[in-house]
């Protein structure tokens, strides 16, 4: 299962592993590559047609169905030196997983299409399937199908699909004032495991196996639909950055309280080690700016009505009040958190 | 619309235009640059959410959703001096949407992820979506989301989702003995107009549009499920690999007429063409070896029980036999025809 591990997928060097390691994807072929894949991944119980057919037929619980898409670029979203295939795999299957959970959904099903460079061994392939698989039946999904081609560089696209569980789908544009703020899951962890990885360190092993393979919350996104929420984002692009797109979408202002977030104390152990690392003179690292700004950890953030009993893996945080943007601590913020492509 | 233009899309020149032509995607920045492509698209009139939230909610008509995902690679599906950008959406969402109609399904949604270089010109990109959601309005979808990231090379993620209109998903496994074979759509096209183009020739024109901007016959999916098709496939690999799929999922021979298939004027001209053109000596181009292995048209094949009225856009080009394989006038087929990747 893709929980937090230590490191990276362990090596099962049985005869059939060695010839996997030692041939690649171009000798193998895409047909070839594709069943190998598939053997990989569990048949979906609720698939009416799946992996191997021109499209997947699933059937969802009512007549709606939630879709979201994502790409994860090698160099970009990871690096093979720094996490393991099946650590990718996962990390590419919970982010999009994390997108359904938003919406107050329950995941069900993720295509996968995997461009790659015709030298990529093939048991890297298959442990990016076994990860994707993995992280999948961890949400209570799996994987219908997918596409392979050959590229220059690895990119990871993924969809995923869910289905409404009884409620309406929590958008990001129904926060209303006096609402109370709340987040689902680990904050900032992502971030302090990817600094550590900057400066050469493994350890807060927790904090470097969250950046390898976040952990969202995913029940906690239909238990907040079912229990009222008002609005609901996956922590993509940082706390502070993804409460901004609610406060936008919502035309309301959200002021957080610091007071309330939670510094794991994994993330002042990582601050404590990259301070005394050999990487040290980057700067002082601020535990409380991976809390704000991490992006990785897919954390759920959500509101609710005032005087609403927030729900068992929630914690509050702050309130939404009349106005725009995000505050911290009721003063306005100004800095640049979070993180946006191309710049 | 994404029907056969000759040539590229035409360059409105006004000073919008001329402004998006020089800034980058880089300098335009991730949100800006999901607005600008977001204005593009017509929004779903049946997306409960649509673009712009942590995933998008569709209805569909009844409990079950046709999901497939294909990945576009630059340099090996499109080349940006070959195609214009309007040229590569249509491309792109056509060969997604044809797959879902493969199913017998009615195509109802995109949702397209695009990785690129942050140099490619913001024009492109809009001129990208607006071929996307042409092609969609086309096919009678839309698009819905959608991710972007950096990439060093272009790669467009689509996945397209589809509806049910009362029939069975039509699946490549259920031909039997004495079916008819049939096809709709054209055959050769796309790969006669990619050898024009690596020749540095552009006519005939419609061969080199049709290279360009595939026109599947999506309508014909769902007539043929509706009809009592028995298998059905869309034609990507070649007419001969792509029945060869379904002959090996229904465990029967799969005996091709090659009298009844249509060799398109154009293929002929373009054959002519290529024969005196400035590429001759790479050998004679033979246009029953277009339609035969030509992928690209995204063509559909499907089976229908013996005595089946053959639906309009249809027409017969063999029969199911007991066997293994596909045969080509009652004779075993020997020879490599189709497109593997990686290979």
């Amino acid at each position: 299962m893709c929980g937090i591990r230590n490191g990276h997928a362990t090596a099962h060097l049985d005869t059939t592993r060695s010839l996997e390691a030692a041939i690649t994807i171009g000798e193998l072929g895409e047909f070839g590559l594709i069943a190998a894949m598939a053997a990989r991944m569990p048949r979906a119980p609720a698939a009416i047609v799946g992996i191997g057919d021109d499209a997947a037929v699933l059937r969802v619980r009512d007549s709606r169905v939630v879709a979201s898409t994502d790409l994860l670029v090698e160099g970009r979203h990871f690096r093979r030196d720094w996490s393991g295939p099946v650590d990718i795999g996962c990390k590419a299957a919970a982010q999009n997983l994390a997108d359904v959970a938003a919406m107050g959904a329950v995941p069900e099903a993720l295509l996968v299409g995997l461009a790659a460079p015709s030298d990529l061994p093939v048991a890297w392939a298959l442990d990016l399937a076994s990860g994707l698989a993995e992280e999948a039946g961890r949400a209570g999904a799996y994987v219908v199908g997918g596409d392979l081609s050959g590229a220059s560089q690895i990119v990871i696209a993924v969809t995923a699909l869910g289905t409404m569980a009884g409620s309406d789908p929590v958008t990001r544009s129904g926060a209303r004032p006096s609402d109370i703020v709340a987040v689902a899951g680990r904050l900032g962890y992502s971030a302090a495991g990817l600094a550590l990885l900057e400066a050469g360190l493994e350890q807060p092993a927790d904090a470097v196996a969250a950046h390898r393979r976040p952990q969202p919350p995913y029940d906690a996104g239909p238990q907040a639909a079912a229990l009222g929420a008002t609005s609901m984002i996956d922590i993509s692009d940082g706390l502070i950055a993804d409460l901004g797109h609610i406060a936008a979408a919502s035309g309301v202002l959200v002021d957080i309280e610091t007071a309330r977030l939670d510094i794991g104390a994994s993330l002042i152990a990582a601050a404590k080690a990259l301070a005394l690392g050999p990487a040290a003179a980057a700067g002082s690292p601020d535990p409380m700016a991976w809390v704000l700004s991490g992006g990785e950890d897919h954390a759920l953030a959500a509101t609710f009505p005032p005087g609403a009993e927030i729900p068992t893996h929630w914690v509050e945080i702050g309130r939404v009040r009349e106005g725009k943007g995000v505050w911290l601590d009721g003063m306005s913020y100004r800095g640049e958190f979070g993180w946006q492509h191309f710049r």
